[in-house]
């Protein structure tokens, strides 16, 4: 039902002509996910505990965050039963629908997929690259009311692509709430394992295993300040995928776009909480103003809208610039999570797009299809991060393995290379293992 | 000239078959590279003076740590032509080895180069993957005893090949001394620019820039321990690769390889610092005792023998195994950054290794070709990380980003999925978003 509470609409409006426009848009986009040194403590303790006390801790603390009342693991384990109960009890529309993205998420990551390869030497020499799936993942999901199955789907499916041996799913159930359609993906993405806890408590069973628990090699999905920050902690002893910050949209439009369309693609990012993001660009004023209007116009319909009014005040931007290239050097500068390219010939404007997680094309395709059921991965980098990674895929759950094997002719001439190199370093023990593989003349 | 202090060996031993194997393993193996709260605080104060005063601070913090006089930042850049003459006033074999080695490197990452990939639907809706270099990539080149050439190499030639337009190096010169060999390998790998910074101060300057040092989007290469704990703390301002801990290598015989040249591959991975892991199984235990009278024999030749010495003791182990399958088992178990496999058919074995960073295949194969000439990179997983990360690449100097393009069809057809799951997670902006693309009948 529509929230009433919220019946207007203020957005920054910026303009790339204006004086302080670069320090206004940095202002706009500073984020800084980091935790403070309370938070730290905090998460030291739990990991040290887990990691020491290993079940006992995770009952434990589950108790006094979660207040579930477990007194053993077995309690705090789902059993594949259960997930395979939820996903049937689904209404056959919503089973219909999860299927669906379901199967078009794996189509697209199958495409991603690398290959191992090698080539061989003249002299027999053989140098390659051998690509293998890690042994065993673990899926971080959050619980309450940012549980999203769509977020299970985007995390497992990829590893189960990969190959990956076994996928352990951990997902706090605060007062024992468990959310049907996450356990339905769970069931649907082929997870492995399911154990009910969450914070920073699961983090360290994930990363140093517990008596139940499987230690796994690497850590994904969404969580809280005290997850991230325990992600953070670990990484090392475990890969980890990037740390998220609030999602957000960078939507250029040429002015061709019905304004409610785009009003409306600019409220679906807003409504995923307040710190989230969405800013739209045009070289033309008045169709920004259209579209103001539109937002102005459909807010009081929206079941979120105090979430989106807050969200647009404090972190949304209706930006004027001067052209097409303008557009893109704004695009560049702000290296967006989800990029919508709201225009005639979106393809002209893609080379001149250097850094974006997801490119979504034309005006049709708005960032919502993505989201859910398109098949590339919704987990994109976030805050600029789109400078330096790339969306969750199958290469997150491989690793390489460099191959070298050298014909005794191969092992004999780049000895006499390395051997050259390993003394200017002073480090003769080198030199004399290459040496040993110098063919007498 | 040798190192007379050292005149024996102290090797462990262990058979995979000893009650206590996997403890002692385990005892073996443990590193954690964890810096403590005390030079946490000191590196956080230092990325903050450098975020807040810029040049003002590295000039500060070096002269305080590196002892350079500079009052400028222009005394800390280091110019083109500076890189050239130290190259040419290289003897001719070392001018010519750096060459071989860096044409090698380059020629093997070639390969790795990823394609952008797209595919169309039945409907007309395009999907794909687009691959792109990062604009700015920073190599941190440690000083002093550990400034290696061969790291200069590794790690920026696979950022010239990706296509990242700027590559900014930092390397501590204190007391103002310079490594020709170091700046010669900026110069055959192209670095386009050099400060004469180090520590967490370089860090903190490639990750938020000052207003001489460009911020950089990715940080590469080793450092100590105050290097390592500001990569880890500026990770997510910009990306970095892996924290390294010591280099290790696992060497597996059959028995068949030359006791002293794999006494020579276990010196060469020794020598480098007290903490190196040289780590040697075989099924054939008259041959490791072989192996460790060519030890004891060749010790008081080696210029470094008491690190030689000290690392074999501490870290060190000859291993008895019972078999092939228990030598698979022990390399998976401890997913070494470099196995050498010194037996007669090493792709017999291959298939059964599901982690390390870089395999070297038969007896010729050295590790010390891999370190410095053979092609692929020498950074790689260390501690057991192999598990679920891969040797430096091209790939770490490229980010992905999804293409997705709907045809108005398309767009109808996902926007009918995409509706119901947003509905069924309360996102009823999303639903709204999907639905105006959905086509009339």
């Amino acid at each position: 039902m529509p929230d009433n509470s919220a019946t207007d609409i203020r957005i920054n409006r910026f303009s790339t002509k204006d004086m302080d426009f670069d320090e206004r848009l940095n202002a706009l986009l500073e984020w800084e996910g980091v935790s403070d040194a309370t938070i730290q403590r905090r998460v030291d303790d739990i990991i040290e505990a887990v990691r020491t006390r290993g079940d006992e801790a995770l009952l434990e603390y589950t108790h006094r965050f979660d207040r579930l009342q477990a007194t053993t693991m077995q309690e705090l384990t789902l059993q594949p039963e259960v997930l395979r109960d939820a996903f049937e009890r689904l209404p056959e529309s919503q089973r219909e629908a999860l299927a669906a993205a379901a199967d078009r998420i794996r189509a697209y990551h199958e495409r991603q997929k690398p290959t191992s390869w090698q080539y061989t030497e003249d002299d027999g020499t053989v140098l390659g690259q051998r690509v293998t799936p890690l042994d065993r993942a673990g899926i971080y999901v959050p619980g309450g009311k940012a549980a999203y199955p769509s977020s299970v789907l985007m995390n497992a499916i990829p590893a189960h692509v990969a190959g990956v041996r076994e996928i352990v799913m951990v997902v706090p159930t605060p007062d024992g709430v468990c959310n049907d359609l996450v356990l339905a993906a769970a069931y649907l993405a082929g997870i492995d394992q399911v154990y009910t806890l969450g914070g920073a408590q699961a983090i360290a069973a994930l990363a140093y295993g517990t008596e139940t628990v499987p230690r796994v090699d690497k850590i994904v999905g969404p969580g809280n300040i005290y997850v991230a920050t325990a992600k953070k902690t670990v990484f090392g002893q475990v890969g980890i995928d990037m740390i998220a910050g609030p999602s957000e949209v960078l939507v250029v439009s040429d002015g061709g776009t019905e304004p409610d369309w785009l009003a409306m693609d600019l409220f679906s990012q807003a409504e995923h909480d307040e710190d989230a993001q969405a800013i739209l660009v045009s070289w033309d004023p008045d169709h920004l103003q259209a579209v103001e209007a539109s937002m102005k116009r459909l807010l009081p319909s929206m079941e979120r809208a105090s979430i989106i009014q807050e969200s647009l005040r404090s972190r949304g931007a209706l930006i004027t610039c001067r052209d097409r290239d303008d557009a893109l050097a704004l695009i560049n500068r702000i290296a967006p999570e989800h990029l919508e390219l709201s225009v005639a010939d979106p393809e002209s404007m893609l080379s001149g797009v250097r850094h974006a997680g997801a490119i979504f094309m034309g005006r049709h395709t708005a960032e919502v299809l993505g989201d859910y059921c398109a098949g590339p991965n919704h987990v994109l980098p976030t805050s600029g991060t789109a400078r330096f990674s790339s969306p969750l895929g199958v290469y997150d759950f491989q690793k390489r393995s460099s191959l070298i094997h050298c014909s005794p002719e191969g092992a004999s001439a780049l000895g006499k290379t390395a051997a050259e190199l390993a003394r200017g370093e002073s480090l003769t023990a080198h030199a004399r293992s290459a040496e040993y593989r110098i063919q007498r003349q």
